[in-house]
């Protein structure tokens, strides 16, 4: 514990009182929009909205200047137009304010004039004291303070996932994802130039966060990558960091440039380094949610071994390719197990790896298979792939009774949130992850959110696709092999760093 | 028009009536579930159980052998016991049934015995000139003709998608995409260890069949890979055929052997066959349904030169990176575009490609950025990112009257619909593909489905991330290529045949 690290981070994201400076009553502002999510996020502390021109906004009382709000506010939301934030600072600083967010765009990504704009600003909050977020960003939020300083108005309840995006856009792509699944977030910082605060002092908080037990990313480049790496390589020893990288080809890097200043950099030197910092790469927003879900509940496999138990030979045929593409070896059964699964399984099983159940509806068989392979001393985590078969009722689909039908629903889910709970405890019991990826085509097709918001209340995901398993399972073995081993190996990485050829050192190896 | 492919397969996908051989009163029987789909499927022609110890089955009369029936039925389902089917298929020719499903596993894929079971049966069906699907397959679906002759209580509605899979649960989870993206399919065929009718032979026909126009499939192995390569060169002459294809590694292809028998073969041969046939090749199956709606409504480019457009940085950047990466090349707009979008674009915008909308809450900006790039000649697709400003109606998500907020919901459907058909309407005057990606962060999370389901009754279709955008747009460029040029190239091709090291003799091409 830093306790350092987590005092500086405080009046940020567990302010007492947040000023609002630029707060608007016209809808489309966004002094407005952001300024009603802190409203209705419930933020449990006073807000001062400030604007010269006004005197209630949104039904709060309004202030002329900073040095009129009561109180000594720890945070400030600013959203004026950009030549007016040196000013601001220096009255956020006169005032005792110690952090701020800087929404307003217009400084380093639009040029020379916008750059010199932006270090002013940044100069006389480090003079004065006060760290800042942005600017050119979408805001923060920490749901466990109730804090919702940002512009897109989702409220994601909190949770143990913490996101830092140099995008507004892809941290609430992130976000909602998270949500989806019925799932929470501790932490969410839209980083925008990152003029003062960069993305490795907010992971560096993150490691010692006690709400935050994964972190997910989003990167276009890095304002001093020497630094980034060094911090980040102690965070990711305490904690995984997943991350996608965008801005690694040329058209991307281009558009980064323009979008947030960043400068992407080669995109092999990154992978390079990522990889000695422990850091894992996802290839986008949904693997990047995926991955990092799976870091939730599950405990870290001992080796790369896994079996795969199915319902359907589709799936598990996928599944297989996508763990052996990973890494991950599809483990030819011990004649013991064999033997074990012989003892109850159909005559026609096809005793091999997956243990495909051959379209059973029999539960028993279901968690009979996993509790054999989950014994195995060879196996070192397993694939679940549907989990219909362990649920206690299939409705009808032809039952017109809606009252019928919502009772065979929550039965559904409650039997969904058992069958996860025991799933999870085998996981625990014998140390080894148990990931499930599972469709419901028993069930009306919009049931689906309903599946996840009630696995969500005991930590528990369900993928939706085969080869997400994979994955998660790589993901999961490439990070417990890191924490042994102190960096992230080449070859045990699921995710190439591109799809373009290889360099010609890398091609001279083959001849 | 070749009709004697279309009436060979008219008793199978069109049947006047259906004899359902193996119909169960037991519920967790597989003569039970799927006599149950059929029946709550709608078919409009008399289904005839078969069962000689019944005489009542799910309401219907039963008949003890097929021979009982009191008319021909053009087709049989049949799920009685391995041995029993040869004998079977006898009692079908004799009653004059053309085609037949057999659903029965435990054939080729158990052995030895198996595969010489599955011979006897085939040759008595050829020789009785009746044609089958299967064995070891969960059934099939033509819900233009209210057919669900399968396993899975799903029932799309008709639509323009046929799917052909080697797996029937591969088949399910396809069409369950294809639903909720609120579409329907024109045909579904689980096909099994295809002892008469391989997939090939599907292809064929859905080449001819009106109601499809763009053909999904899944595949393990080939039974003839001659054969399956010449006839569907031709079929993709006509229609995109779009494919996964499973077991490219050693424990793909061992899991394929025993789920269906199938001899996954090497992935690199298969690579380039399908290249040479035009089969666009997709990496799991999401891609495979998200490559394939891409086909339905938007018109082919005329060249691989993209502009994006985008309300959010990020989401922009992130689909730079994926054209480039696909072969699509994201223009330097021409000086006179630029000049267009700067007579009415914020002073601060990029002038880049992509075109920011700089987070423009303002329709008017939305609609006049894509007018201008799709008027520019040097420019043959357009990506969309972020639909929320074209929409009518941003509802506070504050309300808490129920009915208040369903009318704002409503109203925001019907804004997206009216979006979407402008859009394509947009597509068709300048025939250049418009591929729109977007998340809905003003509306509560669980508005997607309804979403989908309103896009869904003009054809239109709303993809979830930015990189689909660009592996869509890259598939609809390199069909077209096809079709002028005869041939997918390899450069062309966004999706590498995997993720292993390139071949020895693609290594000394760099050096």
């Amino acid at each position: 514990m830093k306790p350092e690290v987590v005092a500086k981070f405080q009046p940020l994201f567990h302010p007492k009182s947040v000023a609002f400076i630029g707060a608007s009553n016209k809808p489309d502002k966004w002094g407005s929009i952001i300024l009603a999510n802190l409203i209705n996020g419930g933020f449990n502390g006073p807000i001062y909205p400030v604007n010269p021109g006004e005197t209630d906004i949104q039904g709060l009382k309004s202030y002329p200047k900073i040095a009129d709000v009561p109180n000594n506010p720890d945070l400030a939301v600013i959203v004026v137009p950009p030549p007016s934030v040196p000013q601001v600072i220096d009255e956020c600083v006169n005032k005792g304010v110690r952090a701020g967010v800087v929404i307003t765009a217009g400084f380093a990504e639009v040029g020379d004039a916008g750059q010199d704009l932006q270090l002013e600003m940044v100069n006389r909050a480090r003079a004065g004291g006060m760290i800042l977020v942005g600017p050119n960003c979408n805001g923060i939020m920490c749901p466990p303070a109730n804090l919702h300083a940002a512009m897109p108005p989702i409220f994601p309840p909190p949770g143990k996932v913490a996101v830092v995006a140099q995008s507004g856009n892809v941290a609430t792509s992130i976000a909602r994802r998270v949500m989806k699944k019925g799932l929470g977030i501790s932490c969410l910082v839209s980083t925008g130039n990152e003029a003062d605060l960069h993305c490795e002092d907010f992971f560096q908080y993150l490691a010692e966060d006690p709400e935050t037990k994964v972190i997910l990313s989003y990167i276009e480049g890095f304002r001093d990558g020497k630094r980034f790496f060094e911090i980040t390589r102690e965070v990711t020893k305490k904690k995984p960091v997943i991350m996608l990288k965008a801005g690694s080809t040329g058209a991307g890097a281009r558009a980064a440039k323009s979008h947030t200043a960043a400068l992407s950099g080669s995109d092999s030197s990154f992978d390079g380094a990522r990889r000695q910092a422990g850091i894992i790469r996802a290839k986008n927003i949904d693997d990047l949610n995926n991955i990092g879900l799976g870091f939730i509940r599950q405990p870290l496999p001992r080796g790369r071994q896994v079996s795969i138990v199915t319902a359907g030979g589709g799936w598990g045929v996928l599944a297989a390719d996508a763990c052996a593409e990973a890494g991950l070896e599809v483990l030819t059964l011990p004649e013991k197990t064999i033997a074990e699964l012989d003892a109850f399984m159909p005559a026609w099983w096809s005793r091999g790896n997956p243990v495909d159940l051959v379209a059973g509806l029999r539960p028993d068989h279901l968690w009979k298979a996993l509790e054999c392979v989950l014994r195995c001393s060879e196996i070192h985590g397993v694939i679940l792939l549907g989990i219909m078969a362990a649920l206690p009722l299939r409705p009808l689909p032809t039952s017109t009774n809606p009252q019928e039908i919502e009772k065979a629903i929550q039965e559904i889910l409650r039997g969904m949130r058992d069958a996860f709970q025991k799933l999870l405890g085998m996981a625990y019991r014998y140390q080894k992850p148990v990931i499930v990826a599972s469709e419901f085509p028993n069930t009306a097709v919009d049931i689906e959110s309903q599946m996840a918001g009630m696995l969500g209340t005991i930590g528990g995901v369900c993928y939706l696709r085969p080869e997400d398993t994979a994955m998660v399972m790589a993901s999961l073995a490439d990070y417990a092999e890191y924490l042994r081993f102190g960096a992230l190996e080449d070859g045990a990485d699921h995710n190439p760093p591109n799809k373009r050829p290889k360099k010609l050192s890398d091609s001279k190896k083959h001849i």
